[in-house]
């Protein structure tokens, strides 16, 4: 072995998702996708941490009921999320009376879920699972950078993290996306430090673990219809286009980057969408929209994490970044 | 199903383990079978957090090496920890060119790396697999409570976070501890809010992971050498075995807590040890030492963890908890 890549003979297929999003992302072209769209991104709740919650644990629910099945039918919840210790996945997970597996790849979280999800299926120990994934703006601009109280200017090479959630219901069998393969990703750190610049961070990850994709499966890009990064916004997926150009692989006929067609950019969105939700909602509306459809047949599910804290940015310390990626086919 | 125990039929087997402890944490009765011990509690490093990283970093290594393996023989790295945005096993996880998938379990992490890699193998994805995780009690002592400098007095009800770690290679053959099973946690919260008190706000969480898997296995408490859990301390093993007592399941003659034993209680350590790196220094040192020696048979390893943040209880939450139980065999 030695491959980054695995193969899931068995199938597993994406029978149901849900998605939720605020205000702001429900105005662009993947707005209308969107199953929940929310007008006040509070939610009812008293903090942006508990929205964020109820957001996920809203999502979970959708995507069990959208596929016409009760809570105690599921096997397992896989999640995580931008906040210390996961609080919005552990705390959404309190909902229900379902194991949990927490996880954590920072804004790579949908795929390192659809593909722990996925391992368990193929093992025979799961037959349902959900996997799910969200983020929230004012509670990640709290966290990572600065409260939003403070006014603070945005540098031209920052993102605007997305408040929305996905959910994925996994399941042995049924009509569904399949997911037949993933390649799971290496820590990638080439030295970046500014943490407003995340797409030049995440980019050598999304490059090396797509590299890694296409020489070990021996498939061409023309073999998918697209090929889906996370949240690399404009800046960042013009730098894995040049990446992987220089190894020889040309994406840039069917790439596209979640981050980048989530806004319509008109204000500081600057280079698009960033965080655990920006490639949940897009993944689990518009692309498993079109692919349900048929329009879409196969697609290479790419989501990038730059597993940063603010602490280890306080120590002086780069940003090492991750990606995983999903094979997902109709 | 709709049941939390899966069973693992190709029995993927820990082959090698590596430990790492602090000077505190070897003075005790497990310390001594501890691989690395500490004289200095910073590993040379300039920060508590930078230790705590390569604490980890060294017994993913050694693991590999105790098994007379290369870096580039291992498929995958499964790891996390108690710090924000897991920093400790994401930077160790950069030192290694391996695919990574973190977790997050807090102090339940061993046993969730565990079964994730375990899964991975019973699906035939992947054929060797680090588990491994860690604390440091300064670095938690920090993020959780107050920095050490403030000395502030402990209550009688606390724990002293471990500083170690332990890492398994978990393979899919080989001669070694196999894993037969596992019963995955549901997150339970039963309205504790005292940040001091982890052992009676997991012990419920412990309790039903414990249940659940008799339950399910229709095993008896006789079946095990031991019933291990993660880091209850001297309270939270009482409170459990009180709880599962009252369920009709009497643990009492072969339970033991890692926290409970990992420390000669002098001073202010109270309830005994706490931490991710608590029951993995026990489990991969002491533990693995009697299994493979044949003096203990099969065991449950039940690592339990506290989801808290200090972002969750500022705003009132209380702590909500897991526990994830393996069976280990030999």
């Amino acid at each position: 072995m030695g491959n980054q890549t695995i193969y899931f003979k068995k199938q597993p297929r994406i029978v149901a998702t849900s998605t939720i999003a605020g205000p702001k992302e429900c105005e662009g072209v993947v707005g209308r996708y969107v199953e929940t769209a929310l007008a006040d991104d509070m939610f009812g709740e008293s903090t942006f941490e508990k929205a964020e919650c109820k957001m996920l644990s809203h999502v979970i629910d959708g995507a069990i009921a959208n596929a016409g099945l009760k809570r105690e039918e599921i096997d397992m919840i896989v999640s995580g999320d931008l906040l210390n210790q996961i609080i919005s996945a552990s705390f959404a997970a309190r909902d229900f009376s379902i194991p949990f597996l927490g996880v954590y790849g920072a804004c790579s979280t949908m795929a390192e879920s659809l593909a722990v999800a996925a391992a368990f299926i193929e093992g025979g120990l799961t037959r349902r699972a959900v996997a799910a994934t969200g983020s929230h703006f004012a509670s990640a601009e709290r966290q990572y950078r600065y409260p939003l109280e403070l006014g603070c200017t945005r540098p031209p090479q920052s993102q605007w993290t997305v408040t929305a959630a996905g959910a994925s219901l996994v399941c042995a069998e049924g009509e569904g996306v399949k997911i037949t393969a993933a390649t799971l990703g290496k820590v990638v750190d080439f030295g970046i430090t500014d943490v407003n610049n995340m797409g030049a961070a995440m980019a050598p990850a999304a490059a090396d673990t797509i590299l890694a994709h296409f020489r070990e499966t021996k498939e061409s890009v023309e073999d998918y219809d697209l090929i889906v990064t996370g949240d690399l916004g404009a800046l960042g997926s013009r730098i894995l286009k040049d990446l992987t150009w220089e190894k020889g692989l040309d994406i840039s006929k069917n790439h596209v980057d979640c981050g980048e067609i989530i806004y319509n950019v008109i204000e500081d969105e600057f280079q698009g969408g960033s965080g655990a939700g920006c490639s949940a909602v897009v993944l689990n509306s518009y692309l498993y929209t079109k692919m349900m459809a048929g329009s879409l047949k196969r697609i290479l599910f790419a989501a990038t994490g730059a597993l940063l804290s603010t602490v280890s940015s306080g120590q002086g310390e780069s940003i090492p970044c991750i990606t995983h990626a999903v094979v997902l086919e109709r």
